[in-house]
């Protein structure tokens, strides 16, 4: 295809990026220095070098939630103006940040009731409470959808940040919390609103439906909580930071495109990381990531739900994101002293090979395709 | 009309703003600090105290740019960027701050060029690297329309710091450059575009175009220009800055809904921050400004084709924005010294009556209505 022709949907939403660090070098005339930017690209947040304190980090996220396509068919509006602010605390919390400061910049329908206008911004009020960042400031507009650009600024000790890279072959591969459950409510959320939009197979669906509830209602309506109201592991991320040393590297990121896609993320950070140099990438790269399917945190009637549904559990658990869980890596020593502090379940390890494979409960060992979820694709 | 029934159109962009205050208020159950927030709200930046140095405020400032309602008519996808990080730099510039970073949050359209991708891209590098602000972050996403969201964040000294309020009776009110270049560029734009789109009474418009263009095409197209490529005056906001002093307070913001609106702008801020104590602002306050037609920097040309496009060169003038130019205040015994660093008018003074007015050529005084341009009436 010519460049001419290309479109941005061709690219998906992490060439987009690659694209833009690529044109910055090109368009740059004073060729700006892009270290700062470099060293955290694809990382969950912006490092910034602040001059007036040589020992810390500006961390920075900025991320815009647009209802067509981040808010699920029954999120209410108090859930919209929560989630603006879990999204980007939680990319400073992976980053083990103190928060300062938090941007809302809103767009919405001029015809949007001020009763609902007041419940989003009251979501957006509670989130900044809950996580102890104070709103400083933002913009209003006027848009055809409910349209939320937040930004979280906070700081890190330059040598307390977790980043993405950073592991070393032996290290625990762990996750916060059990996964998959915001997966499985967007699952449940859209079979709803297929049947509330009166669409095609309707009987069939409603025994879908009908069926996952009979498994374990309690489990369907936890999902749809999650996937309404996800929160930031701000504690944790707190945790994993005071754990982070020179000697033991921690490394973290939030799982916000499903599991996989976060594997190929770190994997990709570290590589660069370690390579930064060297001209050959792929041929000296050798670390990848083992994860096995008796290890991950699923409950029986989760499989048994997904089933019902026609659906791969496996799938949910590793190519649906927004759980807005941990995925890190630890140094194996240091596994019971972190246990006495949070919890969080050991699912592999980073291996001495460059593939990212999941061995199942059958023994088979199959690869992990990289199928997370991407804006633009 | 029953506060149910009530939409946000209703309440105008600045009413949006103070409604977003005071729901904080009611729905923070930990009673939140807006201590921070309450100092700059309204002001063009967020300031926050930094713990890390107590003589430095971060400055942040958003703004989300809609395709449909802030890029007019034959704006380039360069332009677009460009324009994105002009209208931050210029909310920090008028705090006098320098310029730490800045984080890219755009939305486009799948089905976008990549080629037009890549020169929108341009535009926000280029622009960085004019005013210094090295890109260090950002997301991406897909809408049905262009949408960018930039955040600037920096720093200024505490004492240093630009604000809206603190300007004293006998203060000069100044003005950094000509202004209404944008309003008589947009209102150019305008009628190209209903031109192209062949429009009900194109011979009109086309007579119009034409008298415009006869009077003075270079001022035309000048006019045009700055309506397209925006520029931010971070030098200028340095040396006001540098200026800036405890004994001698200079006020400052730059002008993105037109000179009326920033009047009542400061004149409340002022009014905020004088009796913030008292509970009867009205009474007490005050301090209000006059400017003199005479001394608006406006040529005769400007003044012929805005005659000729049928429009009040004052309205334009007035009640148009995005200039980006700055409103500040100085005392009068600056004003020597401020002339040597960089060009300004002085077009009035703050006054010892609560109005806004101003004097006519013909020696009438006219009150100063307020209607600058909100997005959201």
């Amino acid at each position: 295809m010519k460049s001419s022709q290309m479109k941005v949907s061709d690219l998906g939403e992490k060439g987009i990026i690659e694209r833009i660090i690529e044109r910055s070098k090109l368009c740059s005339q004073s060729n700006m220095d892009l270290s700062n930017f470099a060293t955290s690209i694809g990382d969950d947040s912006a490092l910034t070098n602040i001059t007036m304190d040589e020992n810390s980090y500006l961390v920075s996220s900025t991320d815009m939630l647009i209802e067509h396509s981040h808010f699920p068919y029954g999120m209410t509006y108090f859930q919209m103006g929560y989630k603006a602010v879990v999204v980007n605390v939680s990319d400073l919390a992976s980053m083990g940040a103190d928060n300062i400061g938090f941007l809302l910049n809103i767009a919405i329908p001029k015809d949007t009731l001020l009763d609902d206008f007041d419940e989003l911004i009251c979501g957006v009020i509670k989130a900044c409470d809950e996580y102890d960042i104070p709103l400083i400031g933002g913009d209003t507009n006027q848009a055809g959808e409910i349209i939320i650009s937040g930004t979280a600024i906070g700081q890190v000790d330059k040598d307390k940040a977790l980043m993405k890279y950073g592991f070393q072959t032996g290290d625990l591969v762990c996750i916060s919390e059990e996964l998959g459950l915001a997966a499985l409510g967007f699952e449940l959320l859209n079979l709803k609103k297929q049947l509330t939009n009166n669409l095609f197979e309707n009987v069939d669906l409603e025994k879908k439906l009908k069926a996952a509830y009979e498994i374990d209602s309690s489990l369907c309506e936890m999902a749809i909580f999650k996937a309404l109201k996800p929160e930031a592991r701000y504690l944790e991320g707190h945790i994993l930071r005071d754990h982070n040393t020179k000697d033991n590297r921690l490394t973290a990121t939030d799982i916000t495109d499903g599991l996989a896609s976060e594997f190929y993320e770190i994997i990709n950070s570290d590589k660069k990381f370690t390579y930064s140099s060297s001209e050959n990438l792929n041929d000296n790269y050798k670390k990848g990531i083992r994860i096995y399917e008796d290890k991950l945190p699923v409950e029986e009637e989760y499989k048994e739900i997904a089933d019902a549904l026609g659906l791969d559990y496996l799938d949910l658990f590793l190519h649906v994101g927004e759980d807005f869980e941990f995925l890190f890596t630890i140094n194996k020593e240091l596994k019971n002293q972190l246990s006495d502090d949070m919890n969080f379940y050991i699912i592999g390890e980073i291996i001495e090979k460059n593939t990212l494979e999941i061995v199942l409960s059958n023994g088979d060992i199959k690869n992990i395709s990289s199928e997370g979820y991407q804006h633009l694709k």
